[in-house]
């Protein structure tokens, strides 16, 4: 497929610097673009290639465009556009409807007509599938739970029952959704299983990463508001709430019955405890560690990043000294004051 | 289901306070709780709820009871008989005994009639499995493997050979057991692989949460102890060992050959390095760093919780300079001695 | 299979002490070894066994071979001649050529009669396998990838479409390989995906780990080198590049468009933020957190290892009042010049 510029001015909203009649079919970056490719600048560093690009046009922002050469779509926010128009070329596969002989159906399951069934799949009973949902290759969906419209499984996913998920979403492979929480309790025979009786429910426009994991609530369901994103391994404790449009990266784990705002940032290898409250619009930087309730916006961080090892072991020592340090810093100022204390 | 609370009082030793003929047939929380259901209060946070529950009935101590409307199961450990009385009113679906036509039973392999075998499923060569023993759909049990009674495995779970399982195991899906252990030599050609030839033995009443992975020994077995419970994700290197009754929350990493005693609790996302020995009853809080043998019982941690960015930065900043922080005490001191020896 | 001590130590250029007829056919622990096994030793901890093994024979460096009363394979690098042998007496198992009637071949793969395809495989169309590969049971391979000769992917793998996997691969079981990266553009309507429309190269001779992640490239390809190994739940992000014989442990985490040089040896729990540029040879001690380049080879450290939870409260409330503390030095500093100034 290919796309005029001057259409896609129009759609997005941009300024067109150059030809309205080029066309664009594929995305590259700024150094690599060829002849009938589109690319963006976001980053400055990457500013360097602008001049030399050999892509047709570039989305970017009016400071940089002076310095392009190629054609310039003007926005303010060129990552945006540049997603918009990367979707328009390269869309998701259209589902190929019909059911794979080799996938099974339990009784009383809604599939209908226009979904696409992989080979290997097994779908539980009273399961109800929306319009044009793709279930991948291997992907496992359990008894009663409920997909929306054009949701789509990669292959090898697997669904427990009752579970909810919305319509538009995306669900990599090997993800889990609704397997039992941690739920444990301490009695003279050991730790008794606390059965988890509750669901999961996801919104709409929902992505998952590959190989995450999302709890059922324990009593109760687990709740991924809509638009939420989740990078791989992200680990999400029984009756966690998560806001519309928090995002996580990698690795993230939110421990249970933790409640989390909305539009939400945490980088990757975030931590939170159990039980807390996360307001609206809080950052979390990479891998920080929340013990406490974070009642206002804002960017947080705990990260104490990587030190040549000779240095790394004095300041970890150093660290373990801290008392020492203190109760030093105090004897001194005991002495000062009563060193003045006798002169005076 | 519904039970007599005169029943539950006799068969967990409770004293009942309220209408003995009153029954429950579903759990709820406090808050939510409706007519016909049965609730726990352990958390005092919790407690404004008490006053005004619809439960049926709520299981607590003998503290909190007189604060409580409803009919009162009171005992010294609420959550154990939560536990207990959820698990009779849902209990873990039984098995529906047959083989799947399309599941795959290999040469010698020894599947008693009271199996559940899902669709999908490809069991290895010689691999024996226990009395009421289900298998998931799209599960892999490797050639040799043993899978003791009752023993379920929920949907994509993939055991390599010669694994052990124990009786009364749940493993959720997405876990691997019995991948190759981190066995690499250095060489000049590059990394060799060392290969894995031990295997893994779990015990009995063990549950293992989603994408769990527990590699095989390297000469000799991984081992999990009786009744352990591990959340989704953790990491069980080879050749470690883990005593009876241990607990891991989510993302904990366990590395190869380390030896952890029984009744410890390791909070979400803790590390341990290789070859390490740590006693019975350790508990370590969320995302300690374990770097060398702990020998005593104890709570042990090492976070550094979440500031604001900014003052982060600032403590941050400051760490990297402990070293100069403690040049300049030490010269105040060495200052203050010397004006001191000069007064004398 | 027994081979000769007189053939092993010609083989791998090792000294032979003891009686060349000697043969072995099993690997064993120092500690646990019987007759007919060989082991090794190369950490000074375990040399209390040496003295009464009851190994055949045992791999050691000269330092350590007088203690010895077994034979002995005397040599530099005792455990890559370990892996070696070890590798002879238990090699890989072969391919059982063919394609099970329960697997999907797509229009147009190429799977060459030298393959195993197990149950329940689904490969994609215009896949290209090379000679001898191994698909275990239940892996989906997506259209148009290419797995080069004598790769074998355990049970459960899920590959993606446009993947290139070389030659002499090992894929463990959960893995993924080129699901989406995390690519999200803010909005005013929320998120938007950022299509990715890059691939995944992976070198030869790459072992991956269970339920480790390789996302695919945004623009352009996520770059895996030769020989590189990574442990389990490791996660790669879209388009990072990682040099030749670079090794991680289990649970690393390596952020978007990050460059790791060859041969550096990440132990587990290391997380990078995106964008780095990482030396060659440069090894990262357990859970390091990297949030800048790396330009030179070194050691690297940014860990806190446990105390006792009431000492470590101690210092970790000192560390937050590490300002303050400053503060009381420079004071101090003053306070002490002053006094001096007044005295002169």
């Amino acid at each position: 497929m290919a796309i005029r510029l001057a259409e896609l001015a129009v759609r997005y909203g941009c300024e067109l610097r150059g030809d309205p009649d080029l066309e664009v079919s594929s995305v590259a970056s700024l150094a690599d673009a060829g002849s009938g490719s589109i690319t963006f600048l976001t980053d400055s560093g990457y500013k360097k290639y602008l001049a030399d690009t050999a892509a047709t046009a570039v989305i970017l922002d009016a400071a940089a465009a002076d310095d392009c050469k190629a054609a310039c779509l003007v926005t303010d926010n060129p990552y945006a556009v540049y997603a918009s128009i990367a979707a328009e070329l390269y869309p998701l596969p259209e589902p190929r409807p019909g059911i794979h002989p080799r996938a099974l159906i339990g009784d009383g399951a809604r599939v209908p007509e226009s979904c696409e069934i992989a080979a290997g799949v097994v779908i539980g009973r009273k399961v109800q599938l929306g319009e044009r949902v793709i279930i991948g290759p291997n992907c496992v969906v359990g008894d009663e739970t409920t997909v929306g419209a054009e949701t789509r499984l990669m292959a090898n996913v697997s669904i427990y029952h009752g579970v909810h998920i919305g319509e538009r979403c995306i669900v990599h492979s090997g993800t889990v959704i609704g397997a039992d929480g941690f739920g444990i309790a301490r009695s003279s025979q050991g730790w008794l299983k606390v059965p988890q009786v509750g669901g999961v429910r996801i919104g709409d426009d929902v992505e998952l990463g590959a190989t995450t994991t999302i709890d059922r609530g324990a009593i109760g369901d687990t709740i991924i508001g809509n638009g939420v994103k989740l990078d791989n391994r992200v680990h999400i404790g029984h009756n966690v709430v998560i806001g519309e449009h928090t995002v996580m990266a990698a690795q993230c784990g939110i421990s249970g019955s933790t409640r989390i705002g909305a539009r939400c940032v945490f980088a990757g290898q975030t931590g939170l405890a159990g039980h807390l409250h996360i307001a609206d619009d809080v950052i979390l930087l990479g891998r920080s560690s929340v013990t406490k309730s974070i009642s206002k916006a804002g960017t947080y961080s705990s990260i104490l990043p990587v030190e040549e090892v000779s240095h790394w072991r004095k300041l970890a020592a150093r660290f373990k000294r801290l008392e020492s340090m203190a109760a030093k810093i105090k004897l001194l100022e005991q002495r000062l004051n009563s060193s003045k204390d006798r002169k005076s």
